[in-house]
């Protein structure tokens, strides 16, 4: 049994709300109802949304200030689910069961916003995660309402990471470092990438993970997706893979190679190991996120193939990239609208070199970075060597 | 390698956006871009979408009559897996790279729209797979264009099924019953149904498919959500899992007891199954779904238990529950729209009958039916009776 306890901080949200400007919030992506409620989603739904005439669109609302006035709305054929959640000790909101479409669940969720609010609300959603089909009854439903776009006060609450989810995303770091040792082990020269790929799926899955993804070079070519390229003798690998573990990401990258790796391998991933150690050493709560930069830079101006390599660092969690938000030149753009606030305790920032090497192929490292109040941990720190492939 | 096939039927779907009175389609749900790319979706998001400042937002431009005006809009990060799916042989259309957000597809969705047709365009979008932020983009930039829901013509398009869609419809279907067979193997008194489903989320994995659900029941409770509850001796299961293999769905539904069944158990579930026969006995082309539910209904008012049981009837393929969509009042509500037209060969028919047993428990099986011109073919069709659980 679990205590009823409210799994974000109320204090928190009402705080970011007061700053954006929100009454009322009405969630609709996965990710923000997953972390909402604890880490409650329906299990029928979790991988594919479509049914019947439209989808599984389930809608979390949150009342400034009052959560008793709050709600989740649920499919239809969420019962017995939420049933078992509640019965586990699990806290839930009031559930107002009974939609089947987008339309359905948006107007049972703006009854009960009509019910517990005026209609004159500032509402706060996620524009990118609200159906067109849902947000014009959100319209015409609520004329006198104004649109605020709640993604960025959703991410800030999740950026600080409490004790226990910070055990989870240590837990998924783990659990992908030694599922790549487990695929390195069970590779061979002869093997496609798609194999190699599908190794590391079956160890995630085996550890209790869902795979999300896999970014998988092979020898000298520099294509990180799926495809049927062998593993000839002698070849560098590189793994970097997305593995989900109760909800949070564990994002990390790991060298391998068939055989021994010569000296110029080693030399170059110890290259790449210098900036990741620089950028980590100074990090803190109270650090900012130019200052990781700034570290990097230096060490990148004193590598020699500092000129070629790519340094990324980006808050992670529940979304990968997401805040703190530290550059606007990544691979993935936004707003670097963090980059000069000091970092708190509970932030996780995954810290990754690349050196795309026209001769020698893809060697990377990315590692995960929880800041603590006077330095930092990183999880799933091992294998950063070259990991030997045999056969 | 394969040769470069459009996956689809052009003349097909042309028609239909002739009925639909559409120009122009504007596809972004996930389960369309795979169909209509041939089994494509880019690696990275398969799970989840969500990612920095917004999601990941495929588009597939279709311009009625004019596939070389057609372009799929692919994210900036997405250019090694095209790459890879081209250069193996398969079709793919223009493609646009550059978006990272949801509007910035949109956006380049449109450029390519208005380069290629007049803006006075009648636009089919699936309005509850379209973000909002996108669909504010389309009408801002298409200012004189008609919104057209598009979900329709697309599940039409997609009930006739090729010869190689059925071929995987019909590994889906044997694959989730094999791992049925191989969970109930594995269950054991005293294990939760957690542990149960645990089971059965391997053997699916095993088999190379994406496990999706499963509803299951232990015992006389009725409850199909997963929990703690642990099976006792001589307890029924009842299994009904989505598992996806190559995008389809096998979703069956088998039974299992502890020990042996005793006559009356024999007895419901034969009832079960004459109504499962009676209702696929007439399948054909040209048959009509009312036919079915006739039929299944002429069987449940001869049976004992008749008034107690649920029967329903639906399309299955991509997604749960498609067209030919043969009633209103199945558990997953929509109009009847085609439960008086003809049914034709390569749909496929998805066939269920649930008897809610207060004292015996959830008695149900769940069958795969294809139409062919004189007749049907059942998918994974094995293991209808009660399996057992040892130990």
């Amino acid at each position: 049994m679990h205590s009823e306890k409210i799994p974000f901080s109320m204090a928190r949200l009402d705080d970011l709300l007061d700053d954006f400007g929100i009454d009322v919030l009405i969630v609709t992506s996965k990710h923000n109802i997953q972390y909402l409620l604890g880490g409650y989603y329906h299990f029928q739904f979790d991988f594919m949304e479509a049914i019947g005439i439209s989808r599984y669109l389930p809608i979390f609302v949150y009342v400034k200030g009052a959560l008793d006035k709050s709600a989740y709305i649920a499919n239809r054929n969420e019962r017995d689910s939420i049933q078992n959640r509640t019965s586990a000790g699990y806290w839930m909101p009031t559930v107002v069961f009974g939609s089947s479409t987008s339309v359905e669940a948006m107007t049972l969720a703006l009854e009960h916003v009509k019910s517990a609010a005026t209609s004159a609300l500032n509402v706060g959603a996620e524009m990118s995660f609200l159906p067109a089909d849902a947000a014009d009854v959100l319209r015409s439903e609520l004329p006198n309402c104004r649109l605020v776009e709640a993604m960025r006060p959703l991410e800030k609450l999740r950026s600080i990471k409490t004790a226990a989810e910070l055990e989870i995303l240590r837990e998924a770091s783990e659990r992908v470092v030694a599922s790549m040792m487990d695929a390195v082990s069970r590779t061979r020269p002869g093997q496609s990438k798609r194999k190699i790929i599908d190794h590391l799926r079956q160890a995630e899955l085996s550890r209790d993970m869902i795979f999300e993804y896999a970014l998988v070079t092979i020898g000298t070519n520099l294509n990180r997706a799926p495809s049927e390229q062998r593993l000839e003798p002698g070849d560098i690998v590189s793994l970097d893979s997305g593995g989900n573990y109760r909800g949070y990401i564990g994002d990390l990258c790991r060298m391998a190679v068939h055989g021994a790796p010569d000296e110029e391998l080693v030399d170059l991933l110890a290259e790449v190991d210098l900036i990741q150690q620089a950028a980590r050493a100074p990090i803190r709560a109270g650090l900012t996120g130019s200052d990781i930069y700034a570290a990097a830079a230096e060490a990148l101006a004193r590598s020699p193939h500092g000129k070629q390599m790519h340094f990324v660092a980006h808050g992670m969690g529940i979304v990968s990239h997401e805040a703190p938000r530290l550059t606007a030149s990544g691979p993935i753009p936004y707003p670097a609208d963090d980059a000069s606030v000091p970092l708190e305790a509970g932030m996780v920032i995954s810290i990754e070199t690349t050196l795309p090497h026209a001769r020698r192929g893809f060697i990377k490292l990315e590692d995960t970075i929880a800041v603590t109040p006077d330095g930092y941990q990183a999880f799933g720190d091992g294998s950063r060597g070259w990991s030997r492939i045999s056969g």
